[in-house]
């Protein structure tokens, strides 16, 4: 393999002669192999970079500490690579020592190179255009790094607002669909008072809803950033006007209204913002989760399970057990919903492992929030388009149900009492008679007021209807 | 003992004669015994419970389902309650089966016999006035229960907030008491660049205050009540009218604005806000943990470790080390915030297991979240009164440190380059001379401008001075 | 209230005067107010503080270190605190900053008083016996307590281990009731193939029993302490013997095989063996969740649900729903199992914060260990008496289950191959037809060989039978 | 692309003309993309799944199930994949739904395809030898894929077990490198007694040590497998005497010792040996972490930290601050560790859902397992080889924090007392002096005797010198 000859402060490298990555980028591919994922796993954060070093390049020609020569090569280098270009060059594993330094680093020689380039010079002809003093001027990677991933995250959470937003318009549908399919409602797995499967994913759709939401109070949090404050947040090295300059033309680059973080030291450590975005992807895990598990329920049988609904087949269930279907999309999401719980543990941890001015676990918050996001989105596109899509109601096993059961007694409450009413049941369960026919031979209630209250309208209304 | 004998779908069970609670209440206690924390632990919860009963009994009332002479007599036993009475007759453990059901019975039961007693009427004599029919009127453990403990989150975050503002407070006297003293930052536990320690006790304050916004955010949510959707949400066997009038009237006497949710099928079962409320919770862990173990190293030594501050010694440190004193508080906090997180773990885990209509385990929900106010709010307190305002600089080391530092050779950067740094700050570390000394002798910068770089105030406040 | 001075390191305190704890126990009374939950909640730990306290006294006394006077007096005060007395008089709270130094200083001191007493003298006249000098000779809290710890787990994990092992039989006694009821088995709540729902309970029984062991290799683990290590395994002031000395008459008084660690400085720091046990009662907690969640499942209904069995009554499961009763008693014991995984990641992120010679989270370690121990214990025993004894099985909804089966086409799968097996299956679902019929109207199978393959005894009982 | 046309439960699909792999995994392929890791990423998944089916094949064969023809032919293939050949045809996503019925049916179709070429016939001829029919005969994924997935963790483990004894070894070879660098320990990151630098590695290295047999206990548990039980344990469809010869080739094909488990229906949804596993990785994670924690904090500085040891720099530390070089490797490593605290709380949660007969989030328990035991295995190689190996001992700081301290009072106590030596202290701390002079200035002890008690000869070997 051909190589060129770079140097650090350790001393001499050779790096793959065709790579546009230097040195750095090459001392942290030796270094780290934990988890295989590279950064280009996650084209938002790519770009996120590079969106950054073109704000700080624009706010340094503007305020005179670049050249226009070199400001408008390396703004040029960015967009290229903004637009798609050479990311298969930021090859840093996510899981890192150094707090992004070898992230930033890997993005600094990627744009200097392409710079260099630009301006007909070669590879590593860093006397022309330097990572550190011309890629990175004004900047730490402990303000470049972490302004970054708060982009990164909004950039990559748009496909996941997406997916939602269509899952809950799938689950509406169906609540429409099966508006007129009256069941039982069940509390505690025991049997409790009559609904319509319709108000069920409805309830669903309802549920999921509140979350868009929550990831949008979740991303204005990632929208206060902390560039301009450099090593620890006192901006250091960073000429007077820089930060409002850089931050500004960010917010233009990106499309996201990003400003200042009020206290730049604070900002510097805290990753308070990432906490409370895994903590909301993590709600909406739960919430993921606790309806795969009803539908999985719901679906249960075909002949020995609750049987309300089938889901559409995927794909055979058994490799022993002919004809066997099982619920495999929901089960996918399950499964997806505990890694990201598990993934907010994993942020959690090293949140609260933060020391001093920084945060040295910050990498695999990154890695941690950009994997969630991956995950629960394709789990959502999975889930509305293999599995909600296609679920029909099994509308006999429903009325059947509602049919047999006891919860009905409940309605008559307000009429005969709560003590009549246990006793009612109690007799029903024992006896295998029906709620209707003990009322009737008790003459507890005429047989016409009696119908009305029983009556599937009667039941599911109350709310409207005048008692 | 003496009891009495009390009926429900069982059978008979005796009761303490002088029990307020009732038979169910009494199954409830025989049944389970897992914590050993009643209710009566969180006066919150107490509170809560009989303001939703009062409020459905005004509303019974109005809506002529419940005679004025029990809805008053009912009133006027919640108004007793709330204000503190008979809170040991509160005996169910926290942890419970039953989704809350025996919480709301031993409230339902509570209370009858209280009225019972204002109406003249004997403990148990539920002819007169009784627990489900009357109490319990409009309501099921599935609305009562949640209404309640969305308000007794709220009235437990009062003290919490208190508490965080006062600690705050006195974060940001010592910022201000210590603005003056320069010192060395670090990122990574490697000496970086000047700051002060004032900036970095307003970090911590300010860090601490934005959790203030987001319990409040949180605590929105909670405002969303699901009263008067009954046992599934559907409102079964509340009267027409029932459910805004109910909720009008809680928020009247809770003095929190609470509303109706949108969807009260989806609020029956869905955890969402206790599980968002648990995570602003663990986020504020996680800094307080963070600030804790900052303050640990800070003040380690005496003559071993950092030393740059000093914690006021309260208590012996060792049982064999003469002398030795240990930061006990900030350890203790650091030990609560990890309960905190695990807490998030277990509101986690009782989530994701709602089925179908309704989650039963959110009585585990309340007890983390309640657990978790009470705790945190112990740990602000402590931690203010017994280590933060007692907290001294020392500044002869934190002196000691910027002199001796190789970091400040970073201001140096834009004017001498990266490189040229770079290889001063090698020769220094390998040669114990310092940074000053070698720039003059290479005769990179003239001593004058050199000392102006600096400057503790040019590399302290670059953002304001001219570059 | 009348009081004493006492004095210590920081000055002088007033203690009650009626108090056997002294000065640094009140200072920890003062300092620390996070859960409520004192020492003598867990009389295990109180029993194993003065065991060790013996040993080491009565080492002391050999090596002629401590006189015969002072020794025999403080090992009467342990004996008689072992025995039950003064626990009351451990009122530290179980989270404390420190590393248990107060804990070890409330018992020292408790142990001093009643010594005191022993001797003639009034309590807090230390020159006469002192808490440190006598009581804590030789010893440090960072050996005494972290040993006291092992010892106090093993003392509260034996009714635990009863508990599982009633709660064992207990479902094998129902393996074996419900031997005959042949039922459905269901693979990812889909209909699978036949089985027994003895086999189900047996399975449960078999599953929880392999915990025992478990249990005995954890407690292994456990019995190698640092006693004779004190302050950070150098063994500084205790004298040539000790070591060896105490821990031999640590094992005679506890009754339990106590050795001394081979390596005293690892294990100073190490919570290696508390991870372990933790990491066992989660698997354990997990295991009881698991089965709790499927005797949910099994009796749900009681008409729209699985229904196979029934769970005892234990209380009305409704505030509003008359007749409705709950599977209380699993939900219980599933709200257990979460918290005690909880509590698994609390003793986690202690055990992750020890830092260099010691672990200062020992304190919650221990708390939420002997905390889980305790639930746990109450779990089970509630579990077996309010729940497991009073199961019945409702075989006919058992055996309907099995006679609408498709599932009982895989026993024909080695018969007639797994395509035609998937056809069968296929058509019998979507027409209603069962298995039966279709393969008789192919022409698949004579029909005497068709029932010998699809009667229970051949599909329950192939590994047995001749192919 | 050119394609072939399958048949399943479903109906046709197309599948790449080339491909080994047939239309269940197709459907498994279109139907999951989660984590977008596929079963290639563990080859030790890979080998044993191949090995189970061919321990089959040969058990089938012996019992006349399966002709030579076939079975000769399926061990052929399973051979030369377990060789390493046609591992990119194991394409599924390992976060699949299921419960491992894609992963199962991968393998199945793989070999079947492989076997058809062996006998001279195309892909995807199954009249010939059929993926189910013949390559699964006699097995359900219920049984054939979690015996795979012990197996697979026992392979993944070896590797990891040697990362780890290199690591010990290294960490050895530093113990006794620096066995005479005398320090001063720390509890609670306060000043303590005397040590030695080399028995703080001793100390890492043996704390490691302890964690190889819990892994061999761990593995044991793994050995227990379900291979014949079939589809719920029952053994349906597998001949007589099929179970016992199948795990007896198992063993021999794959060299561990593994036996059936005793009760094949708890062990087809038992997840505990899983649970196990995770937990003694979690175990050893804790301890890594904790070590590399003080790693970092031992070599903090370089000037204003601890300072004892440096670690080798692996890269420019900075992208601002010229010189620094920052503990990038421990970073990485507590990261790591982080992932597999996380991942034990994914598999705890997957385990927990179990239900009734099967578990079906089993497939995400694998992923969990076999990617913290590569990160793991890839963390301890980094670490020994890019940091421990190269650490270096500052003598000098080492000696200027024991000549400083006030900790070496504690030596005195049995001598002069512990109110002496606290007072000692005190006045140590106060005014600058040193113990010894003070000590002396009280005439407490005889200069000689004073400084026989404080070399640290004495100080540090207390538990073989005579008192």
């Amino acid at each position: 393999m051909n190589t060129r000859i770079e140097h650090d402060l350790l001393g001499d490298l050779a790096v793959p002669a065709d790579a546009w990555y230097g040195i750095q980028t090459q001392r942290a591919l030796d270094n780290f192999a934990i988890t295989g994922v590279p950064i280009s796993h996650f084209p938002a954060l790519v770009r996120a970079l590079v969106q950054v070093k073109s704000a700080a390049a624009w706010a340094n020609r503007e305020l005179g500490v670049l050249s226009a020569h070199k400001a408008d090569a390396i703004m040029a280098a960015c967009d290229e690579i903004d637009a798609g270009h050479l990311h298969d060059q930021f090859v840093v594993d996510l899981i890192q020592g150094g707090a992004g330094t070898s992230t930033n680093m890997n993005a600094n020689e990627v744009i200097a190179n392409l710079a260099l380039e630009k301006l007909g010079h070669g590879k590593g002809e860093y006397q022309h255009l330097h990572p550190n003093d011309d890629v990175n001027r004004s900047q730490s990677t402990n303000d470049a790094y972490p302004t970054a991933v708060c982009l990164a995250v909004q950039f990559a959470a748009e496909p996941l607002e997406q997916a939602i937003r269509s899952l809950i318009i799938s689950l509406e549908q169906k609540g429409q669909e099966f508006a007129h399919v009256v069941k039982m409602g069940r509390t505690q797995l025991q049997d409790a008072v009559p609904m319509t499967l319709g108000q069920e994913f409805e309830a669903f759709s309802v549920n999921l809803a509140e979350d868009i939401d929550r990831l949008h109070e979740a991303g204005r949090l990632l929208c206060e950033v902390n560039l301009g404050g450099t090593a620890i947040g006192t901006g250091i090295n960073a000429p007077a006007g820089y930060q409002a300059m850089a931050v500004r033309r960010l917010a233009e680059i990106s499309g996201k209204p990003v400003v200042s973080a009020s206290n730049l030291m604070e900002a510097s450590s805290d990753m308070g913002a990432f906490v409370m975005f895994s903590g909301i992807l993590k709600r909406f895990a739960i919430k993921l989760g606790k309806m795969c598990n009803d539908l999985r329920l719901l679906s249960s049988g075909p002949r020995t399970g609750l049987g309300e609904i089938s889901l559409p087949p995927m794909q055979p269930g058994s490799s022993i057990m002919p004809g066997k279907v099982n619920p495999v999309i929901p089960e996918a999401v399950n499964q997806t919903a505990y890694q990201v719980i598990a993934a907010d543990l994993a942020v959690t941890l090293a949140a609260e492992a933060g020391q001093l001015q920084l945060n040295a676990m910050e990498p695999m918050i990154v890695y941690n929030l950009l994997n969630s996001i991956k995950m629960l989105t394709a789990a959502c596109t999975m889930l509305e388009n293999r599995c909600i899509k296609g679920i029909r109601a099994n509308e006999e096993q429903c009325a059947r149900h509602l049919d047999n059961s006891i919860g009905i007694v409940t309605a008559l409450v307000p009429h005969i009492g709560y003590s009549n009413s246990t006793r009612i049941a109690s007799v029903a369960l024992n006896t295998g008679a029906t709620v209707r026919e003990l009322v009737l031979a008790e003459g507890l209630l005429p047989e016409v007021q009696l119908d009305a209250i029983l009556s599937p309208h009667a039941m599911l209304a109350p709310l409207v209807a005048v008692s």
